[in-house]
């Protein structure tokens, strides 16, 4: 179960991926601890380097990602976690994937409709 | 087209994902330079931190990946690159994915075949 932590300050790359439709939902950092959590809780846990805390993800707003599947790649220093998403999007802008913007002809364009309400799952933010 | 390179020395992990099938091939990081002639090009381009320079993913087994869609998340400190992938495979040691490793019971574990022989592509490794 070794990973390769040294490449990024003790970090990995950890993409999520919907396992039932294959969309990449987000990208966080696991450190080691996060990363054994989220082994042993079946609950993708990352960790937070503004925070300097792990977090598991869904824990304010209830939409956890249930690990179906984790992969690593040739270096041992990316991981991929495929999961089942609770809810309606794990993005807090209120997006199904934290990707929702596109490049279109050298700008940053939204495409899609947000599928929830941010601020009434997160509150108000400051 | 602006992206935040500040997070990780000037970096931001792209994850390379086929168009046509939803897998993830690989995570590499780009640079500013690297960004731009991914984007200029239509080729993925990543930044060889071991090697400082740029790389052209396929410079030299020319598996490049040709770009279909370029997404940023939420942060503007990710990019997904949606591609059509030249060749069989994007992994140095001869596989489709780099992700060609998953847990299993508490070891990583290899569950698929090689789709190219890694020496005849790449030549022998010293």
């Amino acid at each position: 179960m070794k990973l390769d932590f040294a490449k990024f300050d003790g970090l990995v790359p950890a993409v999520i991926q919907d396992a039932a439709t294959g969309r990449v939902l987000m990208v966080g950092f696991m450190n080691g601890d996060a990363f054994r959590k989220t082994v042993e809780t079946g609950f993708a846990t990352f960790y937070s380097r503004t925070r300097n805390r792990l977090w598991t993800k869904g824990e304010s707003s209830g939409h956890r990602l249930a690990v179906k599947e984790i992969a690593t790649d040739c270096d041992f220093d990316t991981v991929l976690i495929r999961v089942e998403a609770a809810g309606p999007g794990v993005c807090h802008e209120g997006y199904q994937s934290c990707f929702f913007r596109t490049l279109r002809d050298g700008e940053w364009s939204i495409a899609e409709e947000r599928t929830f309400d941010p601020e009434a799952v997160y509150g108000a933010r400051p």
